[in-house]
């Protein structure tokens, strides 16, 4: 098909397809004649996973382009693209140095060494999990460190199930789809449901307001 | 105490303090004189827990007022004061109007069913889930909607340590703080935790990349 064509298709308008080329989100068109490209359903797929990640994902178009080389990248071995994607929508939050961050990377490993993790001590989120637990315990409320076992065991089983979806796919471009959207937009599921939990906890413990 | 000792105890600055008294989120001293005030132990918590909502908690000075106000009035039972605290912390984003929201909306009522949750449709976090819902089957990736039990059965296990850690506290002022701190806090601990989850549960299963 022609460029006008793959925008109708797929909604994107023209100019943005021809900013995606150039940039390298999209891969070149088969030449046919001079200034005239012939695309393909490749394209069409390539397009949908560049405005998922683009609208939905939030991730810039550098973070999308690095994603991409990747992904044509036949090196690159599924495990490792996942764990690539994982990170594009992981914030790092260092810890601000204080009495309580060393304390606070102890209490972490040993969470970790229960649940038989390996070590996670270069990953993003150790650093924001280390700050967060230091901030609590400056904060005096180190009595909710005590809930952290069980945040762990229901990430285990929340994993579980992402990991479960994402192994059902066996397609690199959809696989990368999943786990950047699945990623972020499960967040924003977990931390709903655990308002909706947290409500019905409260009235089964306490009764109606 | 008079109100350079308090500013000195709390480390809250004179001008911050007198802009706490006029906006009602710290209650007026015992007066002493003209133009002066006495200042208690109960003042010193105050202002650290309206400094723990405006710094950690993200909350407008419009909110903690609010949160203040119930936190006096004896007519506001704990149950009520902790809900109120916990909706201060929930987004809500409404859903687009679409194809694909009567049907979210229908799985999750039938999810909260499965859980014997009562009926939760006017809570914002509902909103939020629906609009997610329905966004992921917009985007063809209705597979990841399977795993909503095992998010559901997570969140409940969350919000039981949760309530646990309220449960034990038994002074409102601390409650409050714990339930508005614990949520935004907690969300953070949870989502970062499951990242790692994730790249172990691959790890377990991929083997190292």
């Amino acid at each position: 098909m022609r460029m006008a064509e793959l925008s109708t298709d797929t909604g994107v308008p023209v100019p943005t397809i021809k900013y995606y080329l150039r940039e390298g989100l999209l891969p070149p068109g088969r030449p046919v004649g001079r200034n005239q490209a012939d695309y393909g359903p490749e394209h069409v797929r390539r397009l949908k996973l560049v405005r998922a990640l683009a609208e939905y994902g939030g991730l810039s178009i550098a973070a999308i382009g690095e994603l991409v080389r990747h992904l044509d990248d036949p090196e690159i071995s599924d495990n490792n693209l996942l764990g690539l994607g994982q990170l594009m929508v992981t914030a790092r939050q260092e810890p601000l140095p204080g009495p309580h961050v060393e304390r606070a990377r102890r209490a972490l490993d040993e969470l970790c060494a229960r649940r038989g993790w390996k070590d996670m001590s270069e990953h993003p989120a150790y650093a924001t999990l280390v700050g967060v637990m230091a901030s609590l315990e400056d904060l005096g409320h180190e009595a909710m460190l005590a809930s952290l076992p069980e945040y762990a065991e229901a990430a285990e089983l929340i994993a579980e199930a992402d990991m479960r979806v994402v192994g059902e796919l066996g397609d690199r471009e959809r696989t990368l789809e999943v786990v950047v959207l699945g990623t972020l937009m499960g967040d924003t599921l977990l931390t709903a449901l655990r308002r909706l939990a947290q409500a019905n906890v409260a009235l089964r413990r306490y009764g109606p307001k």
